[in-house]
């Protein structure tokens, strides 16, 4: 199957701003370790008076996987609002520089380019502070249908949720990508925004509006609001025909309904910012299974590439993930 | 000798924007490997439009040097033009947040403020290229002299010599340091820099305005027109009451009138990207000479400055120099 796109993403088109700060300044600044808390422009003007020196990187959830399905050589397509600012012109640059196709429209004026304050601890642990921004003006009309019809797996960030309008614009992309044979896939991104939407997010599962869906397993204990990981893992498969649970060091879980696989994470040296992990496994789930990957190959490509993001500050590859897949031999 | 400052830095404020590319990119540009080339704006743009993905870092030479400082926990300043846009924003945020003291009034609009783009190739070798906007309207009116007068050194980059204007701040700076019984330095900056100005920074440091050189070994050759290191070193010898001479990864050589003294570079892991190892160097030794270290200790504090910054992406460092330096012991 020939198609123009390998994966399309679509989510919120976010700029990092990345400083390491201990614990002590977590609990001082009432942020939630681990998660993204979402900001307004004014606790985003104060946690900037405080953070300390910062670097800026293009982030954005779907936006980190659509360069790490590029990073591989895929082919990839991203939807995600930017404003016509320096910081949309820093997230267009990076998005497209690694050859991603990028045509949503910016938006004119206020409010600016999102951007996220991420504070990474000495364990590596990121914690964000989103303020979205011009997201919040990613609606139905963003969604180029030739691009999703053009895609083979369509896939987007359970952060969108937090955007009113983008839930009809994802409700519409999933009907196209099916119209045209397609898959449809999310992240739960993170266990907040499941807690904020789960039961829409069970009802897009079991309505079949998506296919596939990637999760941590706190997100997966919180959509199933247990503390039984292997009473989750029932749950899901019944749910969703393909889902793929990671657990950290600990590897991830690929589960469909008639099998179970266990993957061990890729080795890595240091632990230094755990900005990109998920997002990055991801693509190289994404790009395996666009690419004719059995499942578990593709477990292990995408644990490759959560392994180098994770080694690095910044939340997209450092170096070509397709040199690296080709050297590792996975 | 107690001041309200250790090291006072003056530099060109700039915002670097890195990537990584091949020499084939670099040879197609036109890029003088391992220089800062100064371009003109519609060059930065064209430059930018073929550039990889990037990140943004606040760098500028006595900026990283200044913050270098401050990370050991030396009492730093800083004077550079920036312009109230949003990279001024950024490079503001990052040289107060770590503690360096900033007050040069920005300049309300154009020119932007500086940045450069920085290719890091896989040799780990960085080339810059430079639009100076706001860095040139930098001016006597910014010296302040009660920074000058309670600072134990001030610190400039040779760089600053492509600013007409800059020159007499210089100057002027020098004459109040001395008349206030402090040292006044300077860094080499570059070897193209050096050709561009070696008769004037010749008579710097021969009229006694500058008395410590920081260079490495090409500028030290370009600044005397010999191949001959040694010939270089006699020559500086006479030239300069203090000067120190760094070789990359053969170490650095102290010279004054009647030592010299030849210190290992650190060990590092893995070369990453060279930026920014001049300007930490000099942060080390400046720290190390202000906090009563003899100039073999200062070495060696140098080098480990020097070690850390280029074992990662970005020209400022990523930990603590202080805690680096009391857990390395040197």
């Amino acid at each position: 199957m020939t198609t123009r796109f390998d994966v399309l993403t679509i989510g919120n088109a976010i700029v990092d701003i990345i400083a390491n700060s201990d614990d002590a300044f977590l609990a001082k600044e009432g942020i939630i370790k681990g998660a993204m808390n979402l900001i307004d422009a004014d606790r985003a003007e104060h946690l900037y008076s405080v953070m300390g020196p910062a670097i800026e990187a293009s982030g954005g959830s779907a936006g980190n996987t659509a360069a790490g399905v590029a990073s591989f050589g895929g082919k990839a397509a991203y939807f995600g609002k930017v404003s016509d600012d320096h910081l949309g012109t820093v997230f267009t640059h990076d998005i497209r520089a690694i050859g991603t196709y990028f045509e949503t429209k910016p938006l004119a004026g206020t409010p600016p380019t999102a951007r996220s304050m991420i504070f990474v601890t000495p364990d590596g642990e990121r914690s964000m502070n989103t303020y979205l921004g011009s997201c919040v003006e990613l609606t139905s009309a963003d969604i180029e249908e030739d691009v999703v019809a053009d895609s083979q797996i369509t896939y987007f960030e359970g952060y969108l949720w937090d955007v009113e309008a983008a839930k009809d614009a994802i409700r519409l992309a999933s009907k196209l990508a099916h119209k045209h044979g397609r898959k449809f896939a999310m992240s739960l991104s993170d266990s907040f925004c499941v807690d904020r939407f789960r039961d829409e997010f069970l009802e897009l599962m079991r309505s079949g509006t998506v296919d596939i869906v990637f999760a941590n397993d706190d997100e997966l204990k919180s959509l199933y609001q247990t503390s039984s990981f292997d009473d989750a893992i029932k749950a899901i498969r019944e749910d969703c025909a393909l889902s793929i649970i990671t657990k950290g060091e600990k590897g991830c879980v690929v589960v469909t309904r008639e099998e179970t696989h266990n993957i061990n994470a890729h080795p890595i040296d240091k632990l230094v910012d755990t900005t990109g992990a998920g997002d990055l496994f991801a693509a190289g789930f994404l790009y395996g299974l666009t690419h004719g990957h059995d499942l578990k190959s593709c477990a292990r490509i995408a644990s490759m590439a959560a392994a180098e993001v994770i080694q690095h500050i910044g939340p997209r590859p450092q170096v070509s993930l397709k040199d690296m897949l080709a050297s590792e031999g996975v």
